[in-house]
């Protein structure tokens, strides 16, 4: 059954969880260029990551394409550069995301996202034409359905939806936006709107913000296509860390990303709490980003057993609320075998020299220093900062 | 070349991090009983994860035989049972990390740790008979050394290391111990005496404490031997988690053990300054437990580069103290590629109404409480919480 | 020179702070009531306290009035009741303070606030009945001019600005609400408007919220005057507790409220800044409220010193920015007496097992369950409580 | 009666706050001299501030004659210098105390401490000519007994021990120290001893450490005694701040003093459980030092008011654990008035960017570095610090 099929009935479709941060804990992702070639130059890796997620309870394994659409690899990780095309990247990555997929019955999703060639400017038939070689790698490999990723603009959102609805295949799309909306100030009900209407029958927001707030934000486009009158299913996979003092532009703002941002990742516990709520809240598509690792999936599976009347398979090796707890020798160790507890513990982050927030960097949204940075104008880094300090009060 | 050629010509030594709980929150160990029969059921998530710490720039790879001795299989993990007998589960072990360690050019050590039947007050007799059922295994699989590690007590450790030392190759012995000393009250350098007069060629500690602590530990070790004149190197391996509040018995009495540790866990950075104070305490074997995943050993070996004098293999996908993020976009993400950056952050956590510190469960170190619940009388739960309140003030 | 003449002539007027709080702590006000009897039984107590205010730089000092209404008197006052009659305690007020700022050269302000008759739902008439009672005191003692204050409801604000404005006086007119308005909903910037119209010439808040907080609500009132074309100078008088996680009703609804907020008291330099910033947004009539010790508004004459031309008499005993610290044996406490060191300084608290913030109770801002409680209808606490879970999402 | 009358009778004496700290924020003292000139210039001032201790519940009023022996008011306030003797600032002091004493029936008590001349080597017979100075004026104005407090050096208390039983009245004697001991390193224990054998009849702490830390200290100090076979009885005088993290000199070495100090500032429910600790620790005179406000000093007798049969005057303006919220309007507010809800809080900050704890300043307890700063060898700042830093680890 394909993806819509399963949402049209009902079903609960839970989601995979960050790629790139749990490969690059595992050595096989640089942070900053933050490119997929992993699919081609260790395919065991990336093999397990999708298995131990499948096992977790994931319905749809997404295709480590992250970053790989051509000018992002040349881009960036331009030492890839000759060794290995965009297009081999793409392939393997479909083929290690199939296999897996035929060990259990998930769905395999091809997935685009923002490209270099939209931020620098480039126009809408040379920004497509990017997402287009992808989509020939996905259609080649046939994928079951797609994703359109991590867009901060929704009009280079709704061009990706655009080209990926080329295929007759569906799509969903989800943008990396607070309640704040997209980098232009577009209301996250209008995001929703627009993406429908290109063709997108799943949207939603991906990355950037904590669970509760990317909550607030599906919120926001689910009364936004209400008040349209248009129909849609909701989508969130949000990130696994704390995140309640970053700013408009999400946690690369933050001082801690992305190599101090351990004190902030959320428990099980809070995952679960996060599954009740997004399905409370109509969510249906229900998985992760950045920070989610297996047990984190595991968590949504477990939150959510009851609605859909099996425990994944990874939960052979996990008790519910921690009742694997019940047979220490010591008594209170035993007495921490309880959802109570866990609900209600508030974890130390054995850290007293440690602030609880931090102050995002950035310039914010100002309009004037988003735009000369964009425009690649010769401003030199003291110029940002006097902008920068401007505009702070 | 063996574990005494390389410390004895003066080689930096590391060891790998924790897999318990990197397996758990894989999906392949269950919190509670810890044991490791996924080296049968699952060898290529076990044998991933030596990969990893390999890439990563271990020089040793620990059999998964944590709490595989024969008493502890069934004792907590009789749900294993019938299924898969412990010979089974420690030469699976052996032989996984084997073939990893042939991929580049580690070291096999097998491990042992401390048992129930210990605990539950049976003689030496018996103790060494679980130790050397385990020996035997190694032994057939010919590891490189052997490792007792997880030792509370200190008579418990000796016994382990006079079974391994009847081996003929070389023994490391590291006990879960902090500043305190061992569970009868033994100061650490007194426990480092009897393990080196026992039989061990290499000391130190493992788990229950954070690294500051357990450099701490270590350095009373070296000083016990010092006064004894005696000589045996140093090793230290404790867990990822930042642990300032814990009592004697370590992280297993803070209440956000074992689900809600995570905002304990420490960055690389903190790894960075860990391996320099161990190296300048003289410690030439340094690895983690519990929390450590592939990339806090690989912020081992890059501190330690310029005195070993390569980088290992995951360094590819790294760059020192942030760099790779020169090339970023956004002018306040490149100013966190320099290491004064990354040294001098307080990490947040995100969480405004969590404490930094927990006050640990457990009636700690009174004596007569411990000796209650180790005999094992019939002690009810009211009456070991009335002992521990009595004991509070 | 009167009030008025001294803001025309863009001086800058220091208020004083906060009586209730300070005469709590040194024993002469109960918390709960929060009635001034101490004007009769103990007027040695207030008269030292508005000393101090004198002395720290206060140009007004408020009759110690507050809640000095005959309803609020005999409501919550009861067991004052009999002994000590409302004319009494205002006229005492009225005294003690013309006494003590004849020992400079402050002015006498007479202030009124918010009545229980106008939270019970009494009519305009009655209202405005008891707030020409105290009128009638204020007039017989000749004060400088009228302050109405600590207003939750703009209706009830104005009906005491036109009480007020009877007696041909300058009026000025604080309410004690955040950036979401007052309790029915009216924004900042229509409260200012109809205070205005009402016949207020300075308009601002009190209480309820901190510096910071109080300052945006200032913000918001300024411009909501300029939208409506209207002029009058500004005022503050916020609390001097930190109160970043407050609901809209203030500080009222922190659990640490009234007894456990000493960790939340701002510095000294936190008032320097708050002065600077008020400063900076022209409000030119500048105090403070609860928790107001005289070495905060020292504080603020001190910061607006070079504005002012001269310090406050008890500067006599302060440095600026610590500069007494020079003299210090210790060089480390030596290296304190500087601007930046206090600037920046981040204090801790010293409690890491209490969190940065707290979640506020109550039922926030539903219209419903507020309507309900006011109307007094027959709500027992569990029908509350239930309305307050069910907003909560 | 006299103190030791009192004493030896069993009842429990309660002493009175910090002058210099409280005098400080009401605009009379200056942080850095804390000189006492202020019962020459402002008697009002200090009698209104004795007479709410008195209120309080306090037995004991000192002399404000702290830092008030001559070479003090000379080296460190001698912008009073010429203006004000030393003879004139101790008489005044005497004047007020005791006709404050006058309205209640507390005792009045001189007390000397530590002087320049000791810490500048001066030898024994000029150091004691010091404090026979101010015992002449204690004799003349006939207190009732004295005290020898806030002493860092056990040598320099036992001299002043020494001097004050000239007198003939009964001595008390607390130092300002923690668990660690005096600065020469002589132990808690041990300066106990030295100071009964001296003739003081009752020996403690007060001041540079918090509550919890101060009753350790006493802790050890009765050993001592007991294992001396001396008799003695037990007193404690406070800080009134959270200072878990400060070193072996106290809370002079953490980052916030003086100016910083707020977020540390214990409630009233903190020092109701330092008074029960106190008194089953044995302590009978209980009071307070630097932070200690009235309500602070009234918390003490609240709790103890069980034991000793009656409440303070200022009770009348204080409920028993919040019992005056019970008549507020909000049932939320009402839920406060409770035991079991103030003894539970754990007060927020409101300071999310701060962190819980600091790192104290200074050079620790080295010896060298101590020696050097106090022969006055020509020391540059910069040799300091190279000193301290060596020695940090």
């Amino acid at each position: 059954q394909g993806i819509l099929e399963r949402l049209d009935a009902g079903e609960i479709v839970i989601g995979d969880g960050g790629f790139v941060f749990a490969l690059e804990k595992r050595g096989y992702v640089k942070a900053g260029p933050w490119t997929p070639e992993a699919t081609v130059e260790h395919p065991e890796a990336v093999r397990q990551l999708h298995r131990e997620f499948l096992r977790a309870g994931s319905n749809v394994l997404q295709t480590f394409t992250f970053y790989a659409s051509e000018d992002k690899l040349e881009n960036r990780g331009n030492y890839v550069a000759e060794k290995i095309s965009c297009q081999k990247v793409n392939e393997a990555a479909c083929d290690i995301a199939r296999e897996v997929a035929n060990e259990g019955d998930a769905l395999v999703a091809g997935g685009v996202s923002q490209t270099p060639s939209y931020l620098s400017c480039k126009d809408k038939t040379e920004v497509k034409a990017a997402f287009r070689k992808q989509l020939d790698v996905f259609m080649k490999k046939n994928v079951d359905f797609l994703i359109a990723e991590y867009f901060e603009h929704v009009e280079e959102a709704v061009w990706a939806v655009e080209v990926l609805k080329e295929s007759g295949k569906p799509v969903a799309a989800t943008m990396c936006i607070g309640p704040e909306g997209d980098m232009h100030g577009v209301s996250p009900g209008q995001c929703a709107v627009q993406l429908v209407k290109a063709g997108a029958s799943i949207v939603g927001v991906n990355c950037h913000f904590d669970p509760e707030t990317s909550l607030e934000t599906v919120k926001l486009m689910k009364e936004g296509l209400q008040a349209a009158k248009l129909k849609a299913h909701l989508m969130s996979q949000p990130l696994a860390f704390h995140t309640p003092d970053c700013g408009k532009q999400g946690f690369i703002d933050l001082p801690e990303f992305p190599f101090g941002l351990e004190p902030r990742i959320v428990t099980r516990w809070d995952i679960q709490k996060y599954a009740r709520k997004a399905y409370d809240l109509g969510i249906r598509f229900i998985g992760g980003c950045c920070g989610f690792e297996p047990y984190h999936i595991r968590a949504i599976a477990e939150e959510l057993a009851p609605e859909r009347g099996f425990l994944p398979e990874a939960s052979e090796k996990h008790g519910s609320w921690g009742d694997n707890l019940s047979m220490h020798t010591k008594p209170w160790v035993r007495a921490r075998a309880r959802k109570e507890y866990w609900e209600n513990l508030k974890p130390a982050s054995g850290r007293p020299y440690c602030p609880s927030m931090s102050k995002p960097d950035g310039w914010g949204v100002t309009k004037g220093a988003r735009e000369l940075m964009q425009q690649k104008e010769a401003t030199s880094e003291q110029q940002l900062k006097e902008l920068f300090q401007k505009q702070k009060f």
